[in-house]
C-alpha cells in the first residue's frame, strides 16, 4: 500500500511549519529588537503570514486527505503526526479566516499599548484594546467549542495543553488551594529574618555574562541560540535557533540569572526535540505544561537546590569580581533563593506562593471568558482576589492585572499550565533522581549531562509521539498528581 | 465605473507586501543576529515564504485583472501602482516556482558559507555554492528573458534597475573609464602625503554612540528604525522600521562612520516613502540606482564635504573624549576623507577608484551570465581584472573577489547600480543646490532639513510614480549623464 496522502501532509505541514517558524522570529525580534513605530506594520505582517498559514491548513482537500491517509500503512511515529496533523486542521478549520485576522490584528495592537500602559500604571489606555481581544477570543473559543465538542473555556485550554480539561484542573487547583495557605503560614512562622546576601549594584554586562556562561553549564548550545533582552522573559524561536530572553535588575542579579535558568529549561526542551520530526506537527514540544515542566525543573528543581548553589556561589562571586565581600557563601544564597515571601508580582514569586497568582489569574480569564466578568471590573476583581489569596493589595494596576502580558497577547487559557508544570516538574525530578546515579553529586559538580541525557531520552526526544500523559506515565510510572510537590515542598521547606 | 479589479489587485499587493516585509526583517536577522546553526532552518523558512509569495503573485486569474483595471478609472498614483503591479507579475510568471525556491535555497547556503570562506580567503570552499547559484541565476535569466524580449544579463538588470540595459551602461561606462585613469594620475601626482589623523584605538561603544548622534543630526527616525552590526553593512528592514547595520574597526573610526553616514542616506529614502502608498507596488523605492543616489548623495556628495566636516569634526573629537588631541582638525579630517588611494576592498574604495571596482564586476557577472566564464575562473580574471584597472594584484581572495556577499547571495546584475547611483547623487547635489537656498551653510550648521525636505518632496516621497529617468528630469532638469559626476570631482580633487 502506498502512502500518498500522509506524503502530501506531510509537505504540506513542512511549510505550515517555516511558516510558523518565520512567525515566531517576528515576534522575538518585536518583544526584543523592534522599534517602538514599527508595531503597527509588525502587525499587518503577522495578521498576513497568519492568514495565508490558515488558508493553507484549512484549504479545500486537507480534510479529505486526512481521511485518506487513516488507512495508509504508517509507522508509529507517522501515526502520531497524522494525529496531530488532524488536532491542528480541527482547531483551525474550525475559524474563519477573518476571525483569525482580526483577533491577530488585536493582539498585537493590544501588546504595543499594554507595553507603555504598565510602564505608567494606566490600565485605562489599554483597556479598550484587551476589550478587542477578550470580545475575539470569546467568539473563537464559543465556536471551537461547538467544533470539538468543549466548553468554550476548555476549547482554548486544548490550545496549549492538549487534553486539558476545566473540570480536572479545578480538582487538582482546589487540592492546592486546600494545601497551601496553611502551609505558607507554617513556613512563614518559622521562616528566619532574611540573611544579608550579596550588595550591588550589579552591572548588566556583568549579569549578561554571568548568565551565558550559566546556559552552557546547563547545556544550551549557542551554535543554535542567543540570549537577549524583552519587557517579559520568553523562550520563543526555533528548534535550531531558540531565542531566549530576560531583563535586567541592577539591584538583584539573583533575580534576572534565575529568569535565564528558568527560560533555559524551555530552551534545553526545543534543542532537543527530533531533528528528523522538526518541521512535522508530532515533533513540537508536546504541550505548555510539560514544557513549563522543563523550565521549573531547572529554575525550582535544581538550580535553586543546596547542591546547585554550592556549585554556583563562587563563579556568581567571581562575576561580579566580589572577592573577599561577604554574602556570598552558598548557605546565604540558598536562604536567599528559597525565601517565601507573599507578593504582588507572578514572575517574581517563590513557588510556594506562586500557585495563588496562577489560581487567581485561572478563575479571573474562565470569568471573562464565560461573560461573568467585564474588562472593565478586571482591575477591582484582580485586587479583591490577591487579598483574599495572599492578604495584599497591589498599590496600582502595574503591580496588579497589567505585569503579565499573556491575556493582552491573547493568550487565555495558558495560566494554569504553569502551575501543572510546577506539580510536573517535581514528579519527573522525582523519577530522575530514582532513575539516573549520583543526579545530585554531578549537578554539586555543574555536570549536567546525566539529568539532560535522560531528559532526552525519556522527554525531548520524544516531542507529542505520546499524550502528555503517557509520556508522563512512561517516565514517572505514574500520571499527574499533586503528591511529589508537596513532598518537595515538606522537604526543602520544612525539614 | 468602478474599479473592481484594481481594487482586488490592491489588496492582493498589500498581502504580496507583508510577506515581503516579513523576508526583509528575517533576512536582516540571518545577517545581524542569527547564530551559525540556524541557517539551514532559515533558509527553509525563506524559501517557504518565498514560494507563498510567488504562487500568490501568478496564481490563475491576475494577469486577467491586471488586463481588467487597465480600462477601469483610476487615478495617476493607481494607474501608475497597476503598471508596476504588471511588471513584478511579468517578472514572477515567467518563473517557475521550483527554480524559485531552489535559487532562494541556494542562496541561503551559499551566503551562509561565503561567511566563513571570506573570513578564511578560501575560495574554494564556497566554489560550489557559486556555481549553483550562477547556474539557476543563469537559467532564470533566459527564462525571464524570453518573457520580457530581453538579453539574459538586461533581465536581470531589470529586476534592480527598471529599464535599465546593458547597451545604454556600456556607453555610461566606457565614457568613465576613458575618463577616470588619466583623472586618477592627475590626483595622485598631486596629492600630498598623508596628515597625522586622529591616533586610535577607537572603542566600538564610542563609534557606536558617535554614529547614532550623527545618524540623528542627518534625520534618521528612531522611532522607526535601529543600527546595528553585520558582516556586510545593508540597509534592510521596512519603511516603518529601517534596520541598518555596519562593522567596527578599532583603529580607524572613519570606515564605519561613513559607512554608517551611507546607509542612513539608503535609510532616509525609506523612510520618506510615501505613507499611503508604503504596501503597494508604486510605494517602494524607484530602483536600485536612486537608491545608491540617496547613499552616496549623503556619504560622498555632502559628508566629505568640507562644510559637514568643519561642522562635525568638534563633535568626533568630543566622542573619542579627545579633547587637546593632535589631527582633529577639520582641514585634517578634510584630506583624509578625501584621499584617493587604489586599493583592493570596493566599500574602501574613494569615489575616484570606486568605478574601477564596479566596472570590474560588471565585466565579469556579464561574463559570467553569458557562459563566457567559469566560476572556477572567477579568482583569476578578478586578479588580471583588477591589475589591468588599478595596478594591484590582490595577495588573496579575501582581499579579491570573495569581499562582497552581492554574487554569493544571488544579487547578479545590481552592481552597476552602484556607480549609477554615483554620477545620479552628483547630478542630484547639483539640482539640490541650485534649488535651495543656503543649501551648504545649513549643512555647515548641522541642519539638514533643507535638504531633507527637497529630496522628499522631489524624489523621496514620489516613490515609484514615475520612472527613474522623468524622475531625475523633474529633479535636475535633465536626463541622467556623467558631467556632473565629472565636475563634482574637478572641484574636490584638482581646484
Amino acid at each position: 500500500m502506498s502512502v500518498v496522502a500522509y506524503t502530501k501532509l506531510e509537505a504540506l505541514f513542512s511549510r505550515l511549519s517555516r511558516i510558523e517558524q518565520a512567525l515566531s522570529i517576528l515576534h522575538w525580534d518585536m518583544a526584543a529588537m523592534m522599534p517602538a513605530g514599527g508595531a503597527s506594520s509588525r502587525a499587518e505582517q503577522t495578521a498576513a503570514l497568519k492568514a495565508v498559514h490558515h488558508e493553507m491548513l484549512t484549504a479545500p482537500g486537507v480534510g479529505a486527505l486526512l481521511d485518506a491517509a487513516v488507512s495508509e500503512p504508517l509507522d508509529l511515529w507517522q501515526r502520531a503526526n497524522l494525529r496531530e496533523m488532524r488536532r491542528d486542521w480541527v482547531h483551525a478549520s474550525a475559524v474563519p479566516v477573518a476571525l483569525v485576522e482580526a483577533l491577530s490584528r488585536a493582539c498585537s495592537a493590544s501588546e504595543t499599548v499594554w507595553r507603555k500602559a504598565r510602564q505608567e500604571a494606566d490600565f485605562k489606555a489599554v483597556e479598550p484594546f484587551l476589550a478587542e481581544v477578550i470580545r475575539l477570543t470569546r467568539e473563537m473559543a464559543e465556536i471551537k467549542g461547538q467544533a470539538l465538542g468543549l466548553a468554550p473555556y476548555d476549547a482554548l485550554l486544548d490550545q496549549y495543553e492538549p487534553d486539558a480539561r476545566q473540570a480536572s484542573i479545578d480538582v487538582i487547583f482546589q487540592d492546592l488551594a486546600k494545601f497551601l495557605p496553611g502551609f505558607m503560614t507554617q513556613v512563614l512562622n518559622r521562616q528566619k529574618p532574611a540573611p544579608a546576601g550579596p550588595q550591588g549594584p550589579f552591572p548588566v554586562e556583568m549579569q549578561k555574562a554571568l548568565g551565558l556562561k550559566m546556559m552552557a553549564i546547563l547545556g544550551f548550545d549557542f551554535d543554535h541560540g542567543r540570549l537577549d533582552v524583552s519587557h517579559h522573559p520568553f523562550c520563543g524561536g526555533t528548534p535550531e535557533d531558540v531565542r531566549i530572553t530576560t531583563r535586567y535588575d541592577e539591584g538583584d542579579f539573583m533575580r534576572s540569572l534565575m529568569g535565564v535558568l528558568h527560560e533555559t529549561g524551555h530552551a534545553l526542551y526545543e534543542q532537543g526535540l527530533p531533528q528528523q520530526w522538526r518541521v512535522q506537527p508530532v515533533g513540537r514540544a508536546r504541550g505548555m505544561s510539560l514544557h513549563e515542566s522543563q523550565s521549573l525543573l531547572m529554575e525550582m528543581q535544581i538550580c535553586r537546590s543546596r547542591e546547585f548553589l554550592a556549585f554556583a556561589a563562587p563563579l556568581m562571586q567571581q562575576s561580579f569580581r566580589a572577592a573577599g565581600q561577604a554574602g556570598w557563601d552558598a548557605q546565604t544564597l540558598y536562604e536567599a533563593n528559597i525565601r517565601v515571601t507573599p507578593g504582588f508580582i507572578r514572575v517574581d514569586a517563590d513557588e510556594v506562593t506562586y500557585p495563588a497568582h496562577v489560581i487567581l489569574r485561572y478563575q479571573l480569564e474562565k470569568a471573562l471568558i464565560a461573560g461573568r466578568l467585564d474588562v472593565a471590573d478586571l482591575p477591582d476583581a484582580w485586587t479583591q482576589g490577591m487579598i483574599e489569596s495572599l492578604g495584599l493589595k497591589p498599590p496600582d494596576d502595574r503591580l496588579g492585572c497589567l505585569q503579565d502580558i499573556h491575556w493582552y497577547d491573547g493568550a487565555i487559557g495558558y495560566f494554569p499550565t504553569y502551575s501543572l508544570g510546577a506539580l510536573t516538574a517535581a514528579q519527573i525530578f522525582q523519577a530522575a533522581n530514582e532513575a539516573v546515579e549520583d543526579l545530585l553529586p554531578c549537578i554539586g559538580r555543574g555536570d549536567f549531562r546525566p539529568l539532560l541525557g535522560w531528559l532526552r531520552a525519556k522527554l525531548h526526544g520524544r516531542a507529542s509521539l505520546l499524550s502528555t500523559e503517557a509520556l508522563l506515565i512512561e517516565a514517572t510510572g505514574r500520571a499527574l498528581d499533586a503528591e511529589a510537590f508537596k513532598g518537595h515542598l515538606k522537604r526543602r521547606y520544612l525539614s
